[in-house]
């Protein structure tokens, strides 16, 4: 108990003693927001047309450096996308790490497909690539430039990365046996704008990748997606399947795929227009923190609070509170206690390969999955928390 | 060519001569759009989190007399659900016409489930009753409370009767038929917000009707849709599987089925509050323009304007000009040539039957679907067009 004591002095001595309950993760509107909507509802453009959707993906592709990028109405949308532009078809397998959140799953089995569930590394929270590397070499085959998984004689056809919490993957070491084992990366950087791998923007460097502008993010369209592309021709498809595959003509209708409603509707591209001229500041402000946190939890035997790779900027979208041993009861006990003094603390998520649809998935020994499940503890991280609180 | 002229006359007649290009159909602000958008902004709650769809919905229960309303991000993932729902399973097959927006047949896809296209009645553009009936009658069998395609041998489960232009179809009719095959409707209402059958809101009768926000519908969220529902167990789980199946808990995240990311931001819902509030004088102000329209055309021989049917009041979303007689390339070039003078006609949608991912479903003689897609011209049918225009 007297550690979970000091664990709350050090959260309060951070975040101060809340008047009212402080979320893990809250939006901040202190930009051109109100100006942008305004103008959509004024113009009557608050739809499928109108300027800010184009203008939302400009900005993007000027602060990733991403070649293109596609506005769509949320990431799990943005990763059903990025499935089909990966050739996922049913019954393929996609390699997916077992702790992330539930859309990256379901977006695979949206396209039929099965995830197959990997293991996670304690120093990032993503993918322990050396732990495939090994498993992929022990469990499947490579035939025709395929790759085959040995027990369910399934193809292996995806992979999909993700930057949890906003710390990057080691993308270089994945690469590598992506190309050795024939998979496709779907970088998943929803959780990730801002960040950075080896100087360059999470996202910006693979075929594929996706973006989340949900409400608890770092910018916000209320809700929003983006899908990020290296090639003219993926991105035009990924615009036409995002847009009901409608060829383009002036009063005809004709559809010539199986197509998707997902497009981000004018109103939300301009919140997300305004979020994004303010998303540097806030990156800044999110490092600021994370360090008030770090040096905070430093007198704290048990815990640590996650740093960053020597290879990457993280925007510390979330901060991460690890516990050096896992232990459920406390970290069940110490989000309780917190919430108790409105501190809005959570736990990671369930891991994927328990949830009961997902039971039958094949998957690795995720030993450190669950140790990390029952050791670490997502802390409040909104831009303007500790000592940029106004 | 002198028709043509003489329908462009009428058509300038009630729409004047346009400075700029009038659409289809322009969203109207004119109420609180501003006020509680604004407040969205101010208090943060841009996403899912916030009070507007709470009340959104109560005002569409309201409004339509449902029992219960489920927001979500639109039409389409409406209709997802519903089918879900209605517990239409992969392979089964779903009747619905081939004269629709491509969404109905898509979201039967999503499912898995085949598509199979029935005839639509020159009288309201709805499904062929009758026709549907001895079809029936002919090409399935009745086996354990199930009806089954004798041809294909699949299951027929569920059947979409879509309220086109805003003009509804006889569902006691239908409903007759639907207990005798045992058939579950999914009422596609998406078109029919402010439509009466019979004296009740279209959507407020079936145990699953589906509705569209859309920028282009009577009112709008600048994207967004609804299910309506009898039952409470029912809108318990729209609302589970449209919010990731996520168990409620204060910090923990366990999600116990396959969910859909489906929910309607709080900002959309913010504009779609202020629009319903305004939508008993947009569907007065839309029966005034279609009044006039039929006036204008009532001296024309080739053509007419739709008029509702007996039994129903009609929100008249789109007005429809149909000719006497099919006529593909009077239909073409009149649209063309309305649209040159900035007046946005459009045609009807694409059979769906004959468009490529759909050739190798099950249909009936569909020959009444193909002379109205050779004979309906859609209007302009903003609210505030005509006499109406201020």
């Amino acid at each position: 108990m007297k550690t979970m004591d000091q664990c709350l002095t050090a959260l309060v001595s951070v975040l101060g003693t809340p008047e009212k309950d402080i979320p893990l993760h809250a939006p901040y509107f202190g930009g051109n927001e109100w100006k942008y909507v305004k103008s959509c509802i004024d113009t009557g453009w608050v739809s499928s047309v109108g300027e800010y959707v184009n203008l939302f993906e400009t900005k993007l592709i000027e602060y990733t450096k991403a070649n293109y990028a596609v506005a769509v109405v949320n990431g799990t949308a943005a990763l059903h996308i990025g499935l089909i532009l990966a050739n996922v078809n049913a019954d393929d397998e996609v390699l997916i790490p077992s702790l992330t959140f539930i859309a990256t799953a379901n977006a695979v089995a949206y396209c039929g497909a099965i995830p197959h569930f990997i293991d996670s590394h304690p120093s990032n929270l993503g993918i322990d690539i050396e732990k495939l590397r090994n498993y992929l070499k022990e469990n499947t085959i490579v035939k025709d430039r395929t790759c085959i998984n040995k027990k369910s004689l399934r193809k292996i056809t995806a992979i999909i990365p993700v930057h949890i919490f906003g710390h990057p993957v080691d993308m270089d070491a994945l690469d590598e046996i992506c190309q050795e084992y024939h998979l496709t990366i779907i970088e998943d950087a929803s959780e990730s704008l801002g960040s950075y791998y080896k100087g360059k923007h999470t996202g910006s460097f693979c075929d594929i990748a996706v973006l989340s502008f949900n409400g608890n993010k770092t910018v916000t369209c209320g809700g929003g997606g983006a899908i990020l592309l290296k090639n003219a021709e993926m991105a035009k498809r990924a615009k036409h399947l995002t847009t009901t595959a409608k060829r383009a003509h002036r009063w005809e209708f004709y559809h010539d795929e199986l197509g998707y409603n997902y497009r981000l509707p004018n109103i939300n591209a301009a919140l997300g227009c305004a979020q994004l001229e303010q998303l540097s500041g806030f990156v800044e402000k999110k490092r600021i923190l994370a360090h008030q946190y770090y040096e905070a939890f430093q007198g704290i035997d048990i815990a640590t609070i996650l740093q960053e790779s020597p290879y990457a900027k993280s925007n510390y979208w979330l901060n991460a509170l690890i516990l050096k041993k896992p232990d459920r009861q406390f970290v069940s006990s110490f989000i309780e206690l917190a919430n108790e003094h409105k501190l809005g603390l959570r736990g990671l998520w369930t891991p994927l390969d328990t949830l009961p649809m997902y039971l039958q998935c094949p998957k690795m020994d995720l030993s450190q999955t669950y140790a990390l499940f029952d050791s670490v503890i997502a802390l409040p991280s909104s831009p303007n928390l500790g000592s940029n609180y106004a």
